[in-house]
């Protein structure tokens, strides 16, 4: 990825990230009772990169061939088959979903920090952190029934939104289970990350192109884009943990290692012959130096895991920029390739 | 009500709860991963009266005009106008929310007991526990958009659920808010209660009118019943606690007494000027015995708090009962009323 294209790209996620965090109070204001809308906010207000949202807009831009300046586009009135659609709706409700799963893994995981700032249970209670999560969750469907889409296409978004909610829980129950499990094959650890991680880039491609009116074969292939992308997405997640320098990364390098967390990096050395659990014998984060994270990621580096883990990533970005193909070529497709590239490029 | 009618309804309610029973393993099969879908099975299983499910199924019948024997109706695919609908899936997603709410309303209140059996997060855990309610959430919008109803007429049915969920998270947030509160007005008792328990008797009778293409008349009415039985409901609990001798209702008499409940009995009686605090002065339901009980709730039926409730529930009973006009005159919407008065004449 050209320095050029990889300033287009953060341009582009940018400009639709404002668009996004501007719907968002608008369709979720603090309403009565307020500690819950304010801890059902919080999250949504703390940050992040908006890439699932920023999809969701994308895809609607390249199906309606229109070169959208997303500073000003009308989102809310977008060209669709026979009339027009809400899509920063569809946007808010996939950015929603993201934050109702957030809020309810961070109690299930016990963490403290989310987006730099303390995770919902900690900053409100465990009560309020379910129910904000419970409030996501619902309002979500709400925005999907009102885009205006046509009804039989609105029922389809609706479905898509439905199952991948039910795959998210599916794959974090399987990520805790393996948690307390040694012997996980890579197929597994992947199927994990599908449900858990992929499933809701699939629907935030596959939503716009359902409401707007796409046929089937490109609501297929979008769905298969965002399944793709989302993967790649976690294993570079894994990788960066190991690979990019502690300050960079804004928390210890080789964290996982430390906790004995499974990644695939992990799994495919267990699978070659490394005992895994021995790489690095400090268990605190804290107390971890870096000599010893160094000398652990060579042994993954020398059984040919990261290797493995870097092109199994490429791979799926090579197919998922394939799937784009049902799309017009213009300049929203362009963009939705530089997303995946810039999925296993970006360094944090 | 007549003894006659009362074994009407029973027989009414248990044929049709049998239905939803049959129905619940059909959609909802303990599929991979496991764990998830047995917990999620879990309360489902073990037991409940089905009341809101009934209500579904009876609406439908009701609506349809045929006098259908419950044992053999074809709730799968049931009369509507211009096709058929799966008014079966319908009472499940009712039920299914039910189930949801009341796993995580279990952790939120740290209850270890529920229909007779450990809660989930005390059979299972925590983590477990967040996700079986999160994929019975799920689910239950998946079984609404499969009801085979007009596109249209599914939008609205969904919309109906989704706001019933926002409404009752508000409910659950303000409940727990009022605990820590004195001064709580009847009215915004009356207000929780609303949007905790009642909404959800409202969708179910509104979600099977919109599915099978009532008008919007019509419909609002059957949601107008839901609200009055259910808040109806809540106060008839609120009273049973005070007013049902211990052996019959499987629990200390005045239990809401001694761990300082609000209800609408005790915010009356506090309006009136009695101390409610010090009406108990035990404070643990194992040590209480039945004189200072019995003391108690003479308090409040001297201050009218238990007669102000009883009226209260009666008249609920009566509206509801009048929104019922807009239905055919025929045997499904005798036992609509009969479920009425039983929600007010039961004594567990």
């Amino acid at each position: 990825m050209s320095r050029q294209s990889q300033a287009a790209v953060e341009r582009a996620i940018v400009a639709r990230r404002e668009r996004v965090n501007q719907a968002v109070p608008e369709e979720l204001p603090v309403d009565e009772p307020e500690r819950l809308y304010e801890a059902a906010r919080y999250l949504l207000d703390a940050g992040g990169k908006r890439l699932r949202p920023t999809v969701v807009l994308l895809v609607a831009e390249s199906l309606a061939d229109v070169d959208a300046d997303p500073e000003t586009a009308d989102y809310r009135s977008f060209p669709a088959e026979g009339g027009s659609v809400d899509v920063l709706k569809a946007a808010v409700s996939v950015e929603v979903i993201q934050s109702f799963t957030l809020i309810h893994d961070d109690i299930m995981d016990d963490d403290d920090l989310r987006r730099g700032v303390p995770s919902v249970h900690r900053e409100y209670d465990l009560s309020t952190a379910i129910l904000a999560g419970d409030t996501l969750y619902s309002k979500a469907f709400q925005y999907l029934v009102e885009t205006g889409a046509a009804p039989e296409r609105t029922n389809a978004a609706l479905m898509e939104l439905a199952t991948t909610c039910t795959q998210i829980c599916e794959g974090q129950s399987l990520d805790i289970d393996f948690e307390s499990r040694d012997a996980v094959a890579t197929d597994e650890y992947l199927e994990m990350v599908e449900l858990k991680t992929a499933v809701l880039y699939a629907a935030s491609a596959a939503i716009p192109a359902m409401l707007v009116g796409a046929d089937d074969e490109a609501v297929d292939s979008l769905h298969g884009y965002g399944l793709d992308v989302g993967r790649a997405f976690q294993i570079q997640d894994d990788l960066l943990d190991l690979t990019t320098p502690s300050e960079k990364l804004g928390k210890q390098r080789g964290s996982d290692l430390v906790e004995g967390k499974q990644t695939l990096i992990t799994l495919h050395a267990r699978e070659q012959g490394v005992d895994v659990d021995d790489l690095v014998e400090t268990d605190s984060v804290e107390a971890v130096d870096e000599a010893e994270i160094e000398a652990a990621v060579d042994r993954l580096r020398e059984a040919g895991s990261i290797r493995y883990a870097r092109e199994t990533a490429r791979d799926l970005i090579a197919s998922g920029k394939d799937n784009l193909r049902v799309l017009p070529d213009n300049e929203a497709r362009a963009r939705l390739e530089d997303i995946a590239d810039y999925l296993i490029e970006r360094e944090y």
